[in-house]
């Protein structure tokens, strides 16, 4: 069984074979462009082959890892857009919910709270105020160390840090995840006795989730990375070696072109897992960054189902017709509960007494999908069989590459974010920042 | 001042005056329509007035609220859609980010936990988890008692208390929030000897948080009631009194249906405070399920900036030009911090020492706005004074009359939802539910 399985049959009412098949060159050339490295952004393609690189820092990584849940309640990770989301979408994953608020609350573990992501004081006064009286350490990612959000939020859990634990206490307590040589954050980390960590040069912030900057805070959590990794190596080959009419990264990417080019405007991730929410956010970034550029680009949004269908549910069944939908289906669950009968059943739900919920929530998913359809609205689906550090890693790499494919396709540069300092460039200029 | 202003400078060079002027009449007939309760769905008012109109039973709520926060650590508030989104957006607008982790923790306070807003039973295994050895009451949201998101979860928490507490003790720590006579829910809720509140006949649940559906919870998670109320109750008063030109509710139905007819697809309202997530996202219900019927409707999205803007920024600065931008601006902080200055200056940003953060905060949002203009997003912008309760009752007023008037303008009944229904068909169709 596939890592990661594709089915669109959800869209066959809207996708000819026709279609997908004038789509096959394209998208195999597309493919060419990107395992040649000859397609545009060619210097950033170091995700590519990221999961079969050997790491020589890895193990020192996990001892890191081992030290700050021995001597730390709670891990600050300080940073913003890929320095933030792959980390939180693999944790939110694969933990509890209430895994901080345990943690937190002296029952074990490292609680993994995440800053520097706005420029909040009203965020940042309530994350400073529950570690002043804990034990805790901080992971700054940055590659330059001067995006404006990490670094001022970094300075408030420096001195706080320092106040605690004086200079030289603070220092064993920063691990700085920056480039291997240039750079404030390095420069800063060197003269101080940060332990750091690498961001490879040629892996965009967007890519980087699989790198240290994804696997410190993620091995804090407690989560296999061995495993994650195996699973993205998993995908990697899988990709590697299918055809096109068998590959689901090349078909995802095929048929969310084709349904582009029929005049859809958004596409919509959608899940039942509500720890599927970041990995949704994370692919927010991963395909709005690669593709929204030129005035072209499908608008990635999302949606936690079945609880949004009580919200956004009425827009996308009866709604302007501007949408496709992919679902992330988790086979099966890590935990299931059985519903029980009730005497007096004022509820009426006895007719599900015996049925496990993971059950109930399939035949959601399977009824909304047929009702979208009937709507107008195309479904793809992408599954996994568990929701696991392997599986992820598969999903994580399955998505990468889709989306690499997928901007080739639509002509752009996916590796690029020319867009990103518009607002920073009237913001230094409001603020006086000297040139 | 007014409770909620609202500037379309930003929009100026997307909608001219002359556009704005011949919208005039038509959204004063809008609401005239609705004041006059003759346009569709006028069976569905209730919200319109209701902060004048006086809760016979809101004593006994904020006694309910009392006791929850005398005798429990955690309220689970089991509840979907309009039962779930209001509280929660109100509570985390108005409560520190880690409430709930500090209550967990025993250092005071009750934490609200929703659930019974999926059918996830990883989640709902991680609540009955994290409750099971702490002491904890039920607040279940339901007209009907029978969607069966909230019913099969409320089974599970009424089992657990009976066993924890005896029958007897649970009927003590269950709270219904539900029809006022009919329903599953009404019906167990006084076999049992439960305590209820009413959610009125003419309130829909995307409409229903300042009747007790959202109250009790807001109330348990200590929030002011009395002065959300009077905020919304302010905001009813300048509606009603001003003229077209200077109503800030009328000028944004206008102003987003003027862009909604020049072709716009998506309305993405932006913050710049954390706590305003989950305010979006009871928007995103509010127009959404409003305004997306019959194929027309802008499609709701939301971003939380700075945050966003290293995601979703590149996008909204290049990609297609689907969209505008409403952005929610809190003029003064609740907490606010200085940036200090530090002798090494490795990170450039001694040029903000003893600037407030707010005060960088505030040029992001400025540089923001301009660049997103440049590239082409018309913005819009309602703003107050402060993230308090009088606030926050303002803006869901405005918010509500604003989205009346503008389902009206598009031609819509705003105020039911037939598409809510198709998924659910297919779904019991599935289950073999009983007819």
């Amino acid at each position: 069984m596939a890592i990661v399985d594709f089915d669109m049959s959800g869209a066959q009412s809207f996708i000819s074979e026709n279609e997908m098949s004038q789509l096959r060159n394209e998208t195999e050339d597309a493919c060419v462009k990107l395992a040649s490295k000859t397609g545009a952004g060619n210097d950033f393609l170091g995700w590519y082959d990221l999961p079969l690189r050997p790491d020589g820092d890895y193990c020192r990584l996990k001892a890191a890892a081992e030290k700050i849940r021995k001597d730390s309640e709670v891990l600050v990770v300080v940073g913003i857009g890929g320095s933030y989301l792959g980390a939180r979408a693999v944790i939110e994953a694969l933990t509890d919910p209430f895994a901080n608020a345990r943690a937190l609350a002296g029952e074990g573990g490292t609680a993994v709270i995440f800053a520097g992501n706005s420029i909040s004081p009203v965020y940042l006064s309530s994350v400073l105020d529950i570690v002043k009286d804990r034990d805790f350490s901080v992971n700054v990612i940055s590659k330059s160390g001067t995006t404006t959000e990490p670094a001022v939020t970094f300075r408030f859990f420096k001195e706080l840090l320092e106040k605690k634990y004086g200079r030289k206490g603070a220092a064993e307590r920063i691990y700085a995840t920056t480039d291997s040589s240039r750079g404030a954050l390095k420069k800063m980390a060197d003269a101080e006795g940060y332990e750091t960590f690498v961001i490879p040069d040629d892996v965009g912030g967007r890519f980087s989730v699989l790198t240290p900057v994804g696997l410190l805070p993620v091995a804090v959590a407690g989560i296999d990375t061995d495993a994650l990794l195996a699973g993205a190596r998993e995908a990697f080959g899988e990709y590697n070696e299918a055809a096109f009419d068998v590959n689901a990264c090349c078909r995802y990417a095929a048929a969310r072109t084709a349904l582009y080019r029929q005049g859809k405007s958004v596409e919509l991730l959608v899940n039942y897992e509500p720890g599927l929410h970041f990995l949704t956010e994370w692919w927010k970034q991963l395909y709005g960054e690669s593709e929204g550029k030129e005035g072209k680009g499908l608008f990635p949004a999302g949606c936690d189902f079945t609880t949004d269908l009580h919200s956004m549910g009425q827009y996308i069944q009866d709604g302007a017709r501007i949408m496709f939908e992919t679902a992330v289906e988790v086979r099966v669950p890590e935990r299931d509960l059985v519903i029980g009968s009730d005497a007096d059943n004022y509820d009426g739900l006895n007719y599900l007494a015996g049925r496990s919920m993971d059950y109930v929530n399939k035949q959601a998913a399977k009824g909304t999908a047929m009702a979208h359809i009937d709507g107008g609205v195309p479904n793809l689906k992408v599954s996994v069989e568990r929701l696991d550090a392997r599986s992820v890693g598969g999903l994580i790499y399955f998505f990468e590459r889709a989306c690499a494919v997928s901007g080739y396709m639509l002509g752009v540069n996916p590796f690029n974010q020319p867009g990103v300092e518009a607002y920073k460039k009237n913001m230094f200029k409001l603020l006086g920042k000297p040139m």
